[in-house]
């Protein structure tokens, strides 16, 4: 029996010797590259923080003291030594959660895997046990890459305002650029200008992306693709000195002794302390040390041995952005492009190899990249923002007053709409098309296919005097689907002579309404299947088609509150047309990991429920009549 | 003729001798006391930056040179040296706007007037002249309280990256404390922390609240109100260094000619570069100097030698939050409050000073007090979070994703909400019954009079398990609104029987339907006006209620888009029920600055306008029949 399975919470943790903690170490990471590679998942950061977690496990008393993860996808070490050792169906339905989850343990406390966060919800645990008097520990890791969010700012400034308040921060800086140096480096790093860091971290990705593509993966949809680029540009140890927080390091964060050590200190500090850990992403695993992009940071199922993903990888709705927005890079010099610490999974390294000087990384800040970009189109360029859907809802103000009041023309790209399900509830980008509702002149395309992504991001970057957002899934992009005629600017798919139902289609949804209609079809009920392309503003058209049909059912990939079938019914009460209308999309209610076919199954968005409603309704409208 | 008077632009400026511009500052300083007392206004910022600015236009090019006002309340000197001297209507219908506008000048950038974005812009202008390769120069003024805000931490973190795009950023530092130890301060700063600053701050707060009440003005309606407890805790010298921006400074702001003098070597700086200016608010003027609160930040029409207001003020919402949220206190040790940087304006000063170990200011930062919040939730205790509405919009996805998701109980106070009025278009709190839609869980109240507001307060600390909202307008609270029954949770304020037209009341809009329904029924159309109270998630007797009626207007002081009118329709269409829904509520626009009352009727929030929309809609529907 390994050590590793001996662990059956943190208590197991304390009577180990220095020698069985090397074990353990040892097979901890043995556990994580098989399992994950089994299912898929993060592998790079967690491989990263074994001794980490380990030395953060003996030190203080879970769930006594809190140890709180940053964006949670580096706790499956943290998981493993809290009782909870079988990775079967990691991130699957009814298997582990791929991040922190209160129902899983009390060991857990943020489920929440946007990132930055984690400051804030110490600092409020921390005046809590103040105000309580409590005298239990409050631990919070955090990534040199989260801490170019406002939020770890915005904390930090509380956090460092009260020095009779004790808080331990720990600070999991992974960028391998100190790992050789880590000694040598400590009395460079006072000297070191942010500057410096950025241009030897562009100069690295420019290498990179030059160098020979990463065989063996699919795609790597990692958080933090593009972080390494803000890494060396922050320099820890003065700025935390200045604002007056205890600074302990920097500590080699794979010698789990010294670790052990310095959290001891700080745990006898009395106010705000900061450890900061040089630890190294894929730590023990060669193939991923050997990958230059990002350590092997996420992985589909693959082979251990070979790395050789065990699916083949279709193409995706990223590719196919990642290529036209070259194209018309090509065309317009004026078109430019920001990431939020993400370049790579958001599909701008094309873009970024052909036009080096017209893309930024503006680190994980994506309140920064909207009001930027105002900036950037009142000064004459056109920029296109390149988000995950669901990071934009940290940027909702900025969209609003920055860019929409200011009438600037900037184009938003939302990767990973909809429900995109092995993440859990904080990865589905299912708000953006109801967040955006409310902002004047904005408007919204949701593609259903290769060509419309084409086509309306053309048309998105023509817009010079208001946001456009374009969205599109996480999943592979599909067949064409083809429109039988246009109306106005919308496409027909299906019927469009006098039919009974009127199935509004958003984006993605063409499949499902389509089938939903031959469904329909065959119990004798005529329908027409439209997709309004862009569902914000709706076309004019759309009121009249809807006046001479019996029920007009919305389909989207977003949450059915405040969404597109909101928006269909204000459009036609507008026009004094009372036609029955029914939405179906994501109930409100924050969704837990499974696959996107199982959640979609789960919440009915499935041809045989919607048609099954659609049916029902129009049974009760008769008999009522 | 004075010499402001022959300042058209800021050409004019260049000209003028050293006694020239002291004298420009002393009738800019007359101009502004006289102006803003006829009107009411931002007097103690402008009253502060009278030299920043004129050594600003005197040194940069605008509009070729972009000068930049974070918040845009300080840029009222600005205004009157690009020629705008016009006060009589600032801040009303038709008048100046009260921040930068790029309607009235092509020397205003930003007119958001949300804190912190400037640097965020300033960057984006940067970056896009750096691509266009401009030489025009970028300057940024920020508050020093603004620099708590995340977005601003954000940008410097992209500002200082890269050395070779010039960017000015000057600091409007206007801390009092600074004032009288300009110089033995400086040294002094590099050793502080900001634990002393923010105990010293804290002291200073409680002294001030129990001194003697300032005589003689309406409520401070500051945003920046209670920033000073984050003044001294800002040592920027050394963080900035630390980040690679050149530092200039502290410069007496008020000595124009050194002001110029650090300006010109600024300008001729190849990087980005930091000119720290040490102001006094309300500058030149006693009245504003001797008011401990705020020295003046806003005003309502004075008299400008008794500063006595020209209008009785009458009893608030805020007061009657201000007293009830006292009295919930002592009845409860777990209810503790946070404010981001309002303390006096959203009504906790009474709590501060009753509980000063329970209430937080966190700064320009809402996304902190947001997710601080739910760590001292997750901890057992209960905060209430006061904000304005619109400033909320600032912490969407850490209500979504911190509070909501992980089921905590927080209150949000939302004071401010609905059309605010003179402030312009960033201020209305329009948008929040939108946004909150979306949140899985969350409970919004929209009292209709102190009464309710009292009685919902006490309700939304009730609830444990979930975010709870708040929310009331601005203006001075109402007479009460009677129910007449009760059905469920909801309180029918009119009809009640058989009648044909239901009239849903969001909170405050409780008069315009009561208004309403009596021109209606004077039509002969017999209404029922019922308020839900809890607009989400609304009361289940709603549907049954409404399906007794043949139209069903749903009025709201929110965005029409997406509000409590687009939910009451979706509670219908779930129940199965297709009686015509009608909305009225704050079309999808951006409001220019007016008093709320002229707004109202512009866009039609009246019971004229509503009353005959109904009875034509109704009419058509016959027709129909």
């Amino acid at each position: 029996m390994s050590i590793l399975e001996n662990i059956r919470g943190p208590r197991d943790l304390k009577a180990l010797s220095e020698h069985e903690l090397d074990e353990l170490a040892e097979d901890i990471r043995e556990f994580l590259i098989q399992a994950v590679a089994r299912t898929g998942g993060h592998l790079g950061p967690n491989l990263g923080v074994v001794e980490l977690a380990i030395a953060l496990h003996r030190v203080f008393d879970s769930p006594v003291d809190r140890v709180l993860w940053d964006t949670g996808h580096q706790s499956y070490v943290h998981k493993l030594l809290t009782g909870r050792q079988d990775f079967s169906k990691l991130r699957g339905k009814g298997g582990l959660s791929g991040y922190p989850s209160r129902a899983e343990s009390e060991h857990d406390v943020i489920e929440n895997s946007h990132a930055s966060t984690v400051l804030g919800w110490a600092d409020g645990l921390a005046k809590a046990g103040q105000v309580r008097g409590s005298d239990a520990h409050v631990v919070a890791v955090i990534g040199d890459g989260a801490l170019t969010g406002g939020m770890a700012w915005e904390a930090l400034n509380n956090i460092a305002a009260a020095k009779d308040r004790p808080l331990i921060i720990v600070v999991n800086d992974n960028e391998r650029s100190y790992g050789p140096t880590i000694g040598g480096l400590a009395a460079h790093l006072a000297t070191l200008r942010i500057t410096d860091g950025y241009e030897r971290a562009l100069a690295w990705g420019k290498g990179v992306l030059r160098g020979t593509p990463v065989v063996g993966r699919p795609l790597y949809d990692s958080l933090h693709g593009a972080k390494k680029g803000f890494k060396d540009a922050f320099q820890p140890q003065g700025m935390f000195e200045d604002l007056g927080i205890k600074y302990l390091g920097p500590i080699d964060g794979h010698d789990e002794p010294a670790v052990e050590a310095a959290l001891q200190r700080a745990k006898r500090f009395t106010g705000p302390v900061l450890v900061h850990c040089l630890t190294e992403k894929g730590r023990g695993y060669p193939p991923a040390l050997q990958d230059e992009a990002d350590h092997f940071h996420t992985v589909g199922a693959m082979d251990p041995l070979t790395c050789e993903p065990l699916a083949p990888s279709l193409p995706s709705w990223t590719s196919v952005f990642a290529d036209e927005i070259v194209a018309i890079g090509e065309e317009r010099p004026d078109v430019v492009a920001i990431t939020a610490a993400m370049l790579h999974p958001v599909g701008l390294t094309k873009f970024a190899e052909r036009f080096p000087d017209r893309v930024w990384d503006v680190g994980i800040a994506e309140q920064h990249a909207a009001t930027s970009a105002a900036g950037l189109a009142t000064a004459g360029l056109h920029p296109v923002v390149a988000l995950y859907a669901t990071f934009l809802n940290r940027a909702f103000d900025q969209v609003l007053m920055d860019v929409a009041l200011h009438r600037c023309g900037v184009t938003f790209v939302l990767d990973r709409a909809g429900v995109t399900g092995s993440d859990g509830p904080s990865h589905n980008g299912m708000w953006d098309m109801s967040m955006l509702q409310v902002v004047p002149g904005l408007r919204l395309a949701a593609p259903r296919d290769a060509d419309q992504l084409r086509a309306q991001l053309r048309e998105a970057v023509e817009v010079d005097d208001a946001p456009t957002v374009v969205r599109f899934p996480k999943e592979s992009v599909g067949e064409p689907v083809p429109a039988l005629a246009r109306i106005g600017g919308m496409d027909v798919l299906h019927g469009g002579g006098d039919t009974e139902v009127l199935l509004v289609s958003a984006g993605v949804m063409a499949p499902v309404c389509l089938h939903t209609a031959e469904l329909l079809e065959a119990r004798g009920i005529h329908c027409t299947v439209v997709d309004p392309r862009w569902v914000k503003p709706l076309d004019e058209h759309l009121a009249p088609l809807a006046a001479r049909h019996r029920l007009v059912a919305v389909v989207e990939d977003n949450s059915r509150t405040g969404g597109v079938g909101w928006a269909v019914a204000q459009s036609l009460r507008d026009a004094g047309i009372d036609v029955p209308v029914r939405t179906f999309g994501i109930p409100e209610q924050f969704l837990a990991h499974a696959k996107r076919s199982e959640l979609l199954a789960d919440i009915g968005l499935t041809p045989v429920e919607i048609a099954g409603r659609i049916s029902a309704a129009l049974a009760r409208k008769e008999n009522a009549e």
